[in-house]
């Protein structure tokens, strides 16, 4: 790519790498999103991207924590609350354990992450670390995936609702919160990143730090699918979900 | 388990635990040791482990930096020789590179760990962070899988011997050097942890952090049974091997 791009080409070639990379396109997506997924691979997903929903929060303190404008900090602080709660609002945690209790997981075992695949953990504190680790600019660029988000989620709530008849509508309310926030949350990173990404170093850096977002999520689908889809592969200390559909 | 148990019998536990829990039983060196890997898978293997070979040093040397006994570091401080070299002898992380050559794969891609699995990074990068974070006793724990490196390596030598044509004794001789230098290791950290152990937290603290190492190993086989062994799941931006054998 020929850095630096202007404002304008940075955001179509950020919208066209994180279309290409992002995970909607990964085969156990496509398996859900076709009703091929068993109960019991539902609910391993539905463990394991808990851990991944429950360290968003830290992930976002941690950027907050990079931040020296008061301004940032007062809108990114928003991200936290949508996961934590606040008041009447119990929050995008709260609402991830109303898809646990309806697929029948034992909501002590998803909040302690008992039975989480090693590899879940690794891409997601990679995550974590990651924020930490790299620049303020890469941090908030790792947060562009949300612009992919809305697209993937309005999908999986149709294929969820008409396939797997165990999920009522009430049980998706995550997704539904996400349909808004997200957008409001990438614009944001969007245009801190376009202000603030002019060099070819820092445009490199942002289309990086995309990829590396980009793989953790990815990464989590594969071993979901080594672990539950491909047969007799499920790692010591991993969950042996029950095979009733 | 019941503890604190006596170093005699905590030392029995962690035998028996790690023995159930290393990679030696992952199904990809179950076909590694059967000869049923094309050349392609071993090249997938051995880019890949060498992202795990390159982080030991750092590995140790962060394990080096927690210690306050000179005595601790200057043993530890071998580990680090024998991955970098000193003197005349290249060091281990120069005799893993002469079995990438045996392999037909290109250095310098080797070294700059082009189209390593993200899930390699993030399960070696795990290993790193760990032993940063963790106790000086549970970052130690954490090294004593080579307790059960000599079986496996053992194994290995000879099923790659006999098995893979393209490999010459002088291209295994990374392995024929660990047959001495893990033991040493494993038989130090042993003793360290058997003295330092003694509370029923330390040893649980200790059977986690040698959990957490044999989860590492085990993602690492797990990530390349899912890209590579699993037809058509090369994750974007990994490596695409050519399916010569």
């Amino acid at each position: 790519m020929n850095f630096p791009l202007t404002p304008r080409e940075f955001e179509a070639h950020l919208r066209d790498f994180g279309a290409a990379r992002y995970h909607g396109h990964h085969p156990f997506h496509r398996l859900m999103n076709g009703g091929d997924l068993s109960q019991a691979q539902l609910q391993a997903w539905v463990l394991n991207r808990f851990y991944y929903q429950a360290a968003i929060p830290r992930k976002d303190a941690n950027i907050l924590a990079r931040s020296t404008d008061p301004l940032f900090r007062r809108a990114w602080l928003q991200r936290i609350i949508d996961h934590d709660g606040a008041g009447d609002d119990a929050g995008g945690l709260a609402r991830w354990l109303l898809l646990a209790d309806a697929l029948d997981l034992r909501r002590e075992d998803v909040i302690a992450h008992k039975g989480v695949l090693a590899a879940t953990r690794f891409a997601v504190d990679a995550y974590v670390h990651f924020v930490r680790e790299h620049s303020l600019l890469e941090a908030v660029a790792s947060t562009l995936t949300e612009l992919f988000a809305p697209t993937i989620i309005g999908e999986r709530v149709d294929a969820l609702l008409s396939h797997y008849a165990c999920l009522p509508m009430e049980a998706l309310s995550y997704f539904q919160n996400r349909m808004d926030q997200a957008p409001r949350d990438a614009n944001f990173a969007l245009d801190y990143v376009l202000e603030h990404a002019r060099t070819a170093e820092q445009q490199r850096q942002v289309t990086e730090a995309l990829a590396f977002k980009c793989d953790v999520l990815w990464a989590q689908l594969d071993a979901l699918y080594q672990a539950y889809i491909t047969p007799g592969h499920v790692p010591p200390g991993a969950t042996q979900f029950g095979e009733k559909r």
